[in-house]
């Protein structure tokens, strides 16, 4: 078995190669060309922590892929990053192990990112004035940086609850030519902004429904998990479209979960971004629309990177 | 991340040790301190492969594992080995991956072999006239072999397909001490054995209600997903107790799920490993009773043959 290491993968990894993989990944998704068995989690009380393990094959391609990653979130304590996993390749035709990658949970955090970027390639106004960032961890940094592709726009506002993680967040930013405003108040970020991204793993809404105005793009990175939640409920059955990676997966524990569970969703319109590609269309009709996308993660995604990487190994 | 070869991980491989860590294992998910998220399926149809996930944690344990286990029937052909596979330990503290056992299928392999022990352990006959060993592969060597323990019984029925793997069974047989007749009939093996193990991937059943004298015990390996079965299900109805690992995965995909689902199981008492592990019962409660124990494979047993591993490197 091959063992990759994170500096060989992050020197194999190319955005936009793996953007297009990712595309062709959800479609087959939605139509059904994959196998997905249901995610295993673990939660680990004592420590803070939690695990999803996450496997799927493109049928007919050379290589399934398993994944194990988690977040402990009192590791920082002890100087070590939250986010811990690795991601392995099995062949299909014999069942061997290929490819170990050690990527110390940087695949996920990328293909992440990389799906913000195609939900705002598909929903973002045409005329962006400033970019929302809520939450200051790595995941706000890797969607900002991949938004680069999609909009202009070097405008930023910026929500977090530390005032040393807004400012170091605010000089990075500023090093790769964006302008940055630091809030604390997330009222304040989307009276500024219509491509808004939030990255945390709040159980509160952080965002209500009269925060938002009309023209509005939200992508919601932070709900993967049952009681996470960002947005409101009201704000989520307030946009017009809905983009959500997997319904299963979103209406269970995402961030439209409690929205579609109670029912509020009746008038709006849910689309899988494998739907939403394989017909050529954007989600984004008029620049009046609320839209919305819920991000999950799907095993498809680990399966994709796992394919651009090793294509450039 | 260590990583630790076949070699080494057989070196370390104690069965008195690992079976008394399998049983503390099985008490554990009986009482339910073990989290065990359901088992990932997949099929590869093209290549005649199927693979699992599973993964445990018992609760204040050191370690959870995640294990991906394949069969892929078509490998022999091309000099391989059906089945492939690795397991894992990962830090319930901090999620890092710790350690990669390169077992090639083999823990899989001698966990359960394992459990068929502590099966006959709980519900052999006090005399044993001739154990059957049903199948001639991996599994039907290593049941026998961990069988020795269990019961002084030297006399074994083999039935098999092929008259070449019939003999070359027999050879390794002899040459550890048992008197091996074989036979492709298995009604004939039930007419002479009273503790019989079946181990076949079979899909359709091998022996009938009528093969099974009073007294006898069998313990069946082979089906661990839907749609394998070795045994009737007039012959599962007659039983008088039923050992099963998980009722939750026997119920739906172990030898009994027909009998099960049909509701043919009302007047069978049925129990779980860990139930009457921690009773420190035997299932058997007199010399004419039918026993049957059912095999699907739990996590908990792969955590716990890790476990055991990990204390003898």
């Amino acid at each position: 078995m091959k063992v990759i290491n994170k500096t060989q993968i992050l020197a194999a990894f190319d955005a936009d190669s793996i953007t297009q993989l990712l595309k062709t990944g959800f479609i087959a998704y939605s139509a059904r060309q994959v196998q997905m068995p249901p995610v295993q989690h673990f939660r680990f009380e004592a420590a803070a922590g939690d695990c999803c393990i996450k496997s799927a094959w493109l049928e007919r391609e050379e290589y399934f892929v398993v994944k194990v990653s988690s977040g402990f979130y009192h590791n920082p304590q002890q100087g070590l990053p939250s986010n811990q996993g690795l991601m392995m390749a099995f062949s299909a035709q014999t069942g061997k192990p290929q490819v170990l990658l050690l990527d110390e949970g940087w695949l996920t955090a990328l293909r992440t990112a990389l799906a913000g970027r195609i939900a705002a390639e598909l929903c973002a106004p045409q005329n962006v004035q400033a970019i929302g960032i809520v939450g200051t961890g790595m995941q706000a940094w890797l969607q900002l940086q991949h938004l680069k592709t999609v909009t202009d726009c070097r405008q930023v506002w910026l929500w977090g609850r530390s005032p040393h993680h807004l400012a170091d967040y605010c000089q990075r930013a500023e090093a790769e030519g964006f302008q940055v405003n630091t809030t604390q108040n997330a009222a304040e970020l989307a009276a500024h902004c219509n491509l808004i991204v939030t990255t945390t793993p709040s159980r509160e809404p952080l965002l209500q429904a009269e925060d938002i105005r009309p023209g509005t793009h939200i992508t919601a990175v932070g709900s993967d998990a049952e009681g996470k939640q960002e947005l409101a409920t009201a704000l989520v059955a307030k946009a017009d479209t809905i983009l959500v990676d997997a319904l299963s997966q979103c209406s269970q524990y995402g961030e439209i979960a409690r929205a579609y569970q109670q029912n509020l969703l009746a008038s709006v319109a849910v689309v899988e971004f494998g739907e939403i590609l394989a017909r050529g269309e954007r989600v984004r009709k008029n620049e009046q629309q609320i839209t919305l996308a819920d991000l999950t993660g799907l095993a498809i995604q680990d399966a994709q990177i796992v394919k651009g990487i090793l294509a450039k190994l």
